[in-house]
């Protein structure tokens, strides 16, 4: 193993700061696509972009499932029905109406359905940084995805996260090893309209809160 | 609540795509800093950024903890090197002696310490996209926190992510509510050296593997 000699950093100029706080600003959460696929070799890229995120002990514990068979995606979409019809039945009055009216899934629609776990049985990163917070395993995994998201926005592709799914039952769709923990469900493709804010916050589900109520000092 | 037209989402550039990958491939996880406080302002400019993370049911529930008087960032030192003691005494031989010679946090020199929890007990969202998998709000802060890093190494600033932590003495040493869940515990400064390879890898104890490996298909 030979030692890479510290080198300086790319100094980040101020126009690419003000272009990175647009691509957080302009991420979202997709759930209306366009059918047309993405274009060749532009999943394999992202995957590539993804697995550059942070991991606890550098264990790299994502597992990327491409699920293409129209069977499991129709299990999936069925498991997101029922899903969503059990948390639909836990409000009531305007809060259910509100509820039921959302758009929360692009299931039907999405050319790519790409399924995120964690391997909590990996052997990789030999246990370092998780023995006191064993999460951070499946957290590495949200770094993965939340590349995988900047990443595609950047490209033009718009993805959506679906957590309102059985995810055990997911793992049996998709017939995965038993050790291997759902982190997401992704849609992507290339949307059908964009939006500045998010969808929760134009339907009036919940609005954006200013960041500095949330700043306590110790 | 006035609906806001779609609108086309600024088109990226591929200079700006290659930047945003040189951002994914510099973030690193920085453990040796130099002491100088970070310039005024930024760390509140940062966590403002690190608020633009999506979120569950846009639950925002992301609670940022300025760690500053000297006693509580004492007791987070201790509680780590408690916590690293234990962690190498569960490796034996060559892998004992090298994660012995791992340098695993900054917590010594690093000028600002911050602390990020889940609020379990936020109402915002309500509820929504979490009845079935709970963990999307830990991951939601998640999220945040990789923003916050992207953003602190556009600036300029090195972040180093502390996982070697019992999270409950954490919650205590810092009197934050019951409900919140220490999610990371964060160092921020200017890096004492750059590196574009991860420390771990540099060192032997885990290499980076070719993402492909980890992509299936079903």
């Amino acid at each position: 193993m030979i030692p890479i000699e510290s080198c300086p950093p790319p100094d980040f100029s101020a126009a690419f700061r003000r272009q990175l706080e647009t691509l957080f600003r302009w991420r979202r959460d997709v759930r209306r696509f366009r059918t047309e696929p993405l274009s060749p070799g532009l999943l394999d890229r992202l995957v590539e972009l993804a697995a550059l995120a942070p991991s606890v002990g550098n264990s790299q514990p994502w597992r990327f499932v491409k699920v293409d068979e129209p069977a499991r995606r129709a299990a999936v979409r069925d498991n997101f029905a029922r899903c969503n019809a059990d948390a639909l039945a836990a409000y009531a009055g305007d809060r259910a109406r509100l509820y039921a009216s959302l758009k929360l899934a692009g299931l039907e629609r999405a050319p790519t359905h790409l399924a995120i776990f964690a391997d909590t049985g990996t052997g990789h990163g030999h246990g370092l940084g998780r023995q006191t917070m064993p999460e951070t395993l499946a957290y590495s995994v949200v770094g993965a995805v939340h590349t995988l998201w900047l990443a595609a926005r950047a490209h033009g592709v718009g993805m959506g996260w679906v957590s309102i799914l059985d995810a055990d039952e997911v793992r049996a769709t998709l017939e995965v090893p038993d050790e291997w923990r759902l982190v997401a469900y992704l849609c992507l493709g290339y949307p059908e309209e964009d939006h500045r804010d998010p969808e929760l916050e134009r339907h009036g589900w919940q609005a954006r809160l200013d960041a500095r109520r949330f700043i306590v000092q110790r």
